[in-house]
């Protein structure tokens, strides 16, 4: 677990160097590891991650009010499965979590350890879940890590009671 | 509030007493507060509770596996709604509830309060939830009540972070 990269830590990056950062390399691979059939093998990490960047133009010509498809939750699925595993890197901690979405999109997610509530999101037009960039992604991810952290370090009983 | 019956209170009571244990009371209040058009004003609140049994025979015929229908669904709803509202009178917190239930019928329920898990606990063939008596519904409600309130008492600050 040494080996791994922090994947807290927000890099400051040019687009090309994106899929190096951590939370970004943690997602990659959760995303290659449901490649069973090795069919993504040939794609390169910005293909792999193609769907989860939704430019602002695009954004604006969704609907502002919609179910989201499989797609939409999967992708969803995948990137709080990333911030579950990255906390649990940094924190060697066992994370669970628990999330309730609404056939409209709407619902919680929540990440806990024993008695302790690390992040508590409100979910929103999940069928828009996007970021505007990679950029993006790498630091919201990072973000949420970084939260969950700064929570177990204030609370390290009750994390491990 | 002082004049509401302590839910969390687990009395010994014949059958005819039941319905008036402080969850079952609670629980009764809730469903009640559904019936927009009183069309359940003439029942009682035996019958109104009258699926949330199962007894052991019928569940025996039930089969293993199967998805939820709707309405076990809003009556697994209705009790664990019950308990969160039961936790809330007796604690003075605010509790909330979160509730991931595969097609299938298996999940988790968590209740938390701020940084605090008060209750989490697994969803198992959620297609045949029922108690085998009122007495046991009432019994059952009245110790997750209990257990959640334990864990305030044990991390009162988390509780109030």
């Amino acid at each position: 677990m040494a080996t791994l990269p922090n994947p807290a830590v927000i890099p400051v990056l040019d687009h090309d160097k994106v899929v190096t950062a951590p939370f970004i390399k943690c997602l990659v691979r959760l995303i290659r590891a449901q490649d069973a059939y090795g069919s993504w093998k040939e794609k390169c990490d910005f293909d792999v991650l193609d769907h989860f960047t939704v430019p602002e133009e695009r954004r604006c010509a969704l609907p502002l009010m919609g179910d989201p498809d499989p797609d939409v939750l999967w992708r969803l699925d995948m990137f709080y499965q990333a911030v579950g595993v990255a906390i649990e890197e940094r924190s060697g901690l066992l994370v669970s979590r628990t999330m309730e979405i609404s056939n409209e999109g709407f619902g919680r997610v929540l990440f806990t350890t024993r008695r302790l509530v690390l992040l508590s999101k409100t979910l929103r037009d999940v069928h828009r879940f996007g970021f505007s960039s990679l950029r993006k992604l790498a630091k919201t991810g990072a973000k949420l890590v970084n939260d969950a952290d700064r929570v177990i370090e204030a609370y390290p009983d009750v994390a491990r009671a």
